[in-house]
């Protein structure tokens, strides 16, 4: 598939599902409830799982996009309503470079639009469902009980200073890469695949989501770009153990081992030292490592597609997985 | 059905419902994640919702309380879903007279277990679910987007000074009937009751749910009872628009009115300041219009069991609901 081709695919995907987004939100009532949704919903996203969801059944069973939409919307509601409840928690003013729903509004009317986002979402998944409906329902509900698992785990790792790496991927397969893995599973099962392919497709998505979440570590120490509302050296500040964290502080010794366990029981760093920071990040080479292991998990992820049959959906999949290596925000 | 009879059966269905809860909960990590849920889940609670749920599949089709048990706890853990987030944004320290969750952990610790517990309900909704699961399921989600609605409407008001009856009606059959009316009604579903009592057992629970929320209105004026959390008149204290205060401001004229009015104005009164307001109360008989509506509702919910056949199980509802008339907490 010609990048160029891909690139119209994608849009064509997102214009589609954001068609589809405004219209469900159109008129329902009282405002106060889907007024906050409806800002929050239309503040951009790139729509990642929902089309891989699509582009998963296309693959499964050539489904066209109309057959398995409201499950695609299913999940984009669902992740919506992840965000919006881990931006209370993590007290996030901005996202996607706009005002964070309970910052714009107040942490009650977030609390309640995350919840009837989720509720909304069950709804849509159960829309002109025809194949393997208990199947489908339990990976979606599965998935949203392992994201509250792994956002617990997130918390946990706050206030720990004996983080390894083991745990590192454990939690980020939890609150990252099980939805992502839902998304291509649910898109086989829904579109009736062959029992043969639902697991490669599940594990595609495992794999994708682990390098997706590595990559955003990796985004840490890219240069600020407001236009995504994310700060330069933002994790560093915050102290979150992530892939670069961890990393440099198994391979860090003397004063580089020193300043870095400082950062951990400090809980972060001032902003003015996160040049500093990056440094001994570079020199232990932790962002190479990272880009590694991301590529390394992008691999793992293609090779389950062999199990699939080829298709125009099949390449657009091998090319969404590569364009992930390449994300800027 | 005698009434030994009927309170045997009433502690039987609890004693049931909670083991069940204690077995599906135990050995589930992480602890940061589901010591609160247990701690919660087992802090008391009436099991009304579950109860009705059982009772409408056996009144329905003679089905055994493990036919549907897996419904009836989705049930349960949809309620508790709703009162750990009501918790929140009600600010509220106490319930059942244990600490809230959001008291006894922190804000983050209740929104992640709210939302786990929603997850962890549609996952046990669709356990062993044999009939009409589409049905199910959509009644299920809708009662959750009502609760919402009516929670964001609830909040609405605590800012409007102009709530009429009609407005609180709606409101209450949001908040409180319309998941107890879902309960009746998944009930009967999963139970695969024949089509022309699915609607009865749903308006039978719509009308109790109704019941149910005046009688807690009601309970304010009750004497203090340190053993449920309940303070006296503490809706008058944070004057929220309840039965009794949309209708007392109804009926008021002159220095009655003027008082009345300035609660709403201020949102509430001082602690010192209730004994007279109950004056006001009975000086206008609000709270014996309460009484009278909430029967009028039971008679109403009543009138719809006669569109079943007889057994042990509608004996049952029949004194489920007058009991509900009784009720003290």
């Amino acid at each position: 598939m010609k990048i160029s081709d891909y690139n119209k695919k994608a849009e064509d995907y997102r214009h589609k599902l954001n068609a589809h987004i405004s219209k469900l939100l159109l008129n329902l009532k009282p405002d106060s409830l889907y007024n906050p949704i409806r800002y929050f919903m239309n503040s951009g996203g790139k729509r990642i799982r929902p089309i891989l969801l699509i582009a998963s059944a296309g693959a499964s069973n050539n489904f066209k996009t109309g057959q398995v939409i409201n499950q695609a919307i299913a999940m984009e509601l669902l992740h919506n309503f992840t965000l919006i409840h881990d931006d209370i928690m993590d007290h996030a003013d901005l996202r996607h470079g706009h005002k964070t729903l309970h910052t714009k509004y107040d942490v009650n009317i977030a609390i309640l639009c995350g919840d009837n986002l989720l509720a909304m979402a069950f709804k849509s998944l159960n829309k002109n469902l025809k194949f393997n409906i208990n199947d489908v329902l339990n990976t979606f509900s599965e998935s949203v009980i392992t994201v509250c698992e792994g956002q617990s785990l997130d918390k946990e790792f706050e206030n720990s200073n004996n983080i390894k790496m083991s745990d590192y991927l454990d939690m980020i397969y939890r609150k990252t890469a099980a939805m992502i893995s839902a998304s291509c599973k649910i898109g086989a099962l829904s579109s009736n695949a062959p029992a043969k392919i639902i697991r490669p497709l599940s594990e595609f998505g495992r794999y994708f989501g682990m390098a997706f979440q590595i990559q955003d570590d990796l985004l840490d120490m890219e240069g600020d770009n407001p236009k995504f509302g994310k700060t330069h050296g933002s994790d560093l500040i915050e102290g979150k153990k992530t892939f670069l964290l961890l990393s440099a502080l198994q391979k860090a010794r003397g004063r580089d081992l020193e300043q870095l366990t400082k950062l951990v029981e400090n809980k972060g760093i001032m902003p003015g030292a996160v040049k500093k920071h990056f440094e001994i990040y570079r020199r232990l080479n932790v962002d190479f490592m990272a880009r590694e292991t991301s590529i390394n998990y992008i691999n793992k992820a293609l090779s389950q597609l062999n199990y699939l049959p080829d298709s125009m959906h099949k390449e657009f999949l091998i090319q969404f997985s590569n364009q992930i290596l390449n994300r800027t925000h």
